[in-house]
């Protein structure tokens, strides 16, 4: 019963961006979080639903200034601030008062020189870095459970890994050989207008960016470094696509000898038929299948004419990208079922 | 508690087509009902997910053919079949062994005679037309809960009679005046495939269809007459919208002498401030604020320039003009709380 | 032969905004124009192609500085500059050294007062608020031609006027009754990117604005009684539709006594037989089958139920409304075909 | 002067899907053509503007029954016939009486098996598989000078085959190594109303479909092949975009020993330096860049850090993807310059 359970006690900090709105989305449905505080610099003295009208007569919540934020008084604290900022943030409350869940890249790569390198910053707090978990709750449940600050995973990295890290640790392909061809909807580039979002120069267009240079292209790397010590050394192209919400990658792999249509299909079984949240289909998912949704859709498959792997991925960037990933930790180190507060069905069409 | 409640029997006649879809959406969520039947003659023998891939690990329901129904079993049965094949449904069902709420156009106008001449078609069940209740609980909550029939509104009906209403009842506006100029997404065209709908015939393009000769031009009109007794003839026009979900209205009535804004927003609050699902807003509404829920956010305002008085209303219509007002009529008829299972948040964006 | 004709030199001023843009896209193709120069505050320096990619190897031209300018050596001067910027050039540059075209509101309305309060600002020329001429040349095509100045028209006030003018003018419609809701695409609202064109909040939403306060609704009326000495008082509201291009106007009046079928239809006939760029249609028209063009097509229709007249009319807002309807006086003013440059066919899909 | 020129007399057979609506936009406004007769068995006797009524005022041309066609009278005839039918007109029309321009399928792989493998028929006229030119001028303007048949290339091979085949041919990528990711508008899936096309099945969303299956896969390799003999093998996978128009293709392939970014923009000038409509770019395309023209813009790089070359090529799969590029042939074999009736500047926004 959850009237009976002692609920959560959660802050957000930064409600106005999409993954401070999303959190907020997911959280007043939860059925064991009280959600005792969120933060918003520019809005602060406003009320949640001036910022998101949608959400009229669901959330009577008052934005506060960070200074009325006392994380001694919570379970677990969300960060959903810009890149560097949230670095700062933690660098100014450590030791962590509470549980944290950052939503930023700045603790995802456990290698200071790397983040530097990419971010072209020095990192606050080198420290934490190496003892952030990386929240892909599939992956690496145990290090989440013993963290006191867990690195929410990007959007890209979340869509990209979860179909290559079980073929890399079983040896299915070569790491070297790995591109992945990805495309976002456009709310993964924020809730700011720019000259890129401009509904004319956004809509009946396609184009790619970052090309070579995104930041997500390491956090791939590493993370499969970390989950089965596998070195990599890929392509990441990124896209943006002319809709709200959802990314699509599609991965080409060189096949290792002996890998086939079985070998690709048991691998992903093996380390994700317990997981709620990967559903593994026989057809190409398309995005709309999770929209609004927690689950990340798979399908792989081998092409014996060209001796590779290909898999296609889904998510809601969004959600499973995002504030839902976080919800699925703050479940996870709260001893709470990983779905709960996440069962509402994808919202199709 | 909802473990403790005993739950409601429902089923659902009907799968495939977006409303039917939806009351599955909304069902397999709801926390006091079990859905005991659903039923999709075309696809009879497969399971729900094999027509709708994203309620995969949500909905674990086999689609059954009709012949399986046993509707004296059930509490509450929803009719999500097109017009006619409804009131012939009814016809071979009589007396109704089980409350009914039919989401068809069949028994919405409690006038055979304006039934027969917009549809064009002979009812089967002219007598049912009298008793079935006009489903819309913010207006005819006394007549749902004797009903055995409940008719429920059309999407734009829905989102037209809730502003209007009020307006004629207190008699601020000339009831033959009213001008509803209304735009819709194209879900609510169906989900059939067809020329109009397209992507390349509907991206990216605007239209109006059906003028002066829509179907639910006279049920707006009976609606109005059936709540306060006042005739009415009106221009009613439906355009095209190029997005999934949602329908604006915007109406433009005379005012009669003495109206002004302040006697307009009394009028709406009156009515309305104590409903869950109506919010009554000081801004024009935007679709996206509802998508997904069962909300309809009204705006209305008086031009003194002109002496007309402008509303602009908005909802989802596979939800409050579809399957959520269902559910909210299975809500009210079964003693629950109106809003259960109805508070998942607007997705947006 | 196009060859031997001497061109007409031409100049643009502000080359950014989508009716600069336009401009240059049209008058590239334009076998009777010279394309002097083209200015750019922001962007002088740069390439044509720098701003507006598309056009590479179809127009090399630099763009020039305001001070670069010498209007005395053009033959037509376009002013696609903003509201209030517009009449400053012109109160700098009087007497007018070449015919002007300018694309803002400034010099619309042929009657001070009016200006000022819809545009709550003084006007820096009025003298020649009322010496301009209106820019529709299916209306006005006598005094654009003996014009220095001409206003082109706005675009919700082309797609508005040109259904309604003719029907006042012949008496089938009460002036006081007309109803105007309005519906335009995006590039309407500019090209600088703002909170209300960030895709996310543009794409799969709908909504109106300006309600009772759009600044197009005294160019609708004060044209019409300039055009045929009838006054009217009119409801104007304009929307917001997720597309690119294109408005669709669609307008409801009082019939007067005798009004039929046939008579609306014989009047519009009458009024634009003979016009090339208005095509009268049988079947309410779609947005998308003018899309890049300069047509107008018109549908109207009289509902004998309500007494009513309907018009629907839709125009490309950057053509017709706005850089095309320009091209079409400046080739009225030089003796030109109107409909020369100006031939290319709609882009459907 | 195309006034003084001879007109080409042409025809086209099958005037109601996408790309024979295209000939006819293109070939309408073409100065050196007369359209002399336009098919459709199942438009036969209504007129053009019936089926595209966004070209009333512009095309008055009857639909004519292909017993009408007298192809001995033309000089060049266009076949926008489906797959298979193509080919069975050409049997029944041999010998050819004028030169025909084909843009289905059935003629554009110079290797009979490979033909019927991928497309699962036995070819009808497999003599002339052979004689048949590819119509791509940048690659094959002497074949295609000296052919009665040309085969006009498919909309993912043009993208995929023009920034591909100059990097294959000067060795600078291993032609094993190459990976096509293309994503398509939906024009691309033809004007018939079908389940994927459905507005609320294909807007806001993404999907990848004939994943290794897809026929324009071997197109690619024998086009490649047939240009430098270089056999190739390659991954190609297609997905649908929620556009009208336009692909973008981003391709990986492994550099061979030597490559750098030098040797790569120098390959793609030496090879289309003087091609009209090949652009070129140093920054990633956008597909609207060229919606609505004959242009393929493509970008090109190497990547140091994992030593691949990348590329990313947009077009209009309408226009250089086929009408246009059939066009293009047709000015080829008659003596027009290339870029005759296809100068219209692309449409953006």
């Amino acid at each position: 019963m959850s009237s009976k359970r002692k609920k959560i006690k959660v802050g957000i900090v930064g409600a106005t961006g999409y993954t401070g709105s999303e959190l907020i989305r997911i959280l007043i449905g939860h059925p064991d979080v009280s959600l005792e505080i969120v933060t918003s610099e520019s809005k602060a003295g406003k009320e949640i639903t001036d910022v998101h009208p949608q959400l009229r007569k669901m959330a009577d919540i008052p934005l506060k200034s960070l200074s009325e934020l006392q994380p001694e008084k919570l379970d677990v604290l969300f960060l959903a601030l810009p890149h560097r900022v949230s670095m700062n943030f933690i660098a100014e409350n450590t030791p962590l008062p509470c549980k944290v869940i950052d939503l930023s890249g700045d603790f995802r790569m456990n290698d200071v020189a790397t983040y530097e390198k990419w971010y072209d910053v020095k990192h606050a707090v080198p420290d934490m870095v190496k003892t952030a978990a990386y929240g892909m709750p599939e992956l690496f449940r145990d290090e989440i459970l013993k963290a006191d600050l867990i690195a929410n995973p990007g959007c890209y990295p979340t869509t990209s890994i979860l179909p290559l890290a079980p073929l890399v640790k079983d040896g299915l392909i070569e790491p070297n050989s790995v591109i992945v061809d990805a495309k976002s909807g456009i709310t993964g580039a924020g809730a700011k207008a720019k000259d890129n979002t401009h509904f004319p120069n956004a809509s009946d267009n396609f184009s790619a960016y970052g090309v070579k240079t995104h930041r997500h292209t390491p956090e791939i790397e590493r993370t499969v470094l970390r989950f089965c010590n596998v070195d990599m050394s890929i392509n990441f192209t990124p896209h943006l696509l002319p809709v709200n919400r959802g990314i699509l990658a599609t991965s080409y792999s060189q096949a290792k000898q002996g890998t086939n249509e079985k070998s690709v299909r048991d691998s992903l079984e093996k380390a994700y038929g317990d997981e709620y949240f990967i559903r593994l289909i026989d057809t190409p998912p398309e995005i709309r299948q999770v929209r609004g949704s927690n689950f990340c859709d798979i399908f792989a498959t081998f092409d014996e004419r060209t001796n590779r792997v290909i898999t296609i991925s889904v998510i809601d960037n969004l959600v499973k990208g995002a504030a839902g990933q976080a919800v699925q930790n703050m479940n996870l180190i709260s001893g709470l079922p990983e779905a709960s507060g996440l069962m509402t069905p994808p919202l199709s069409p």
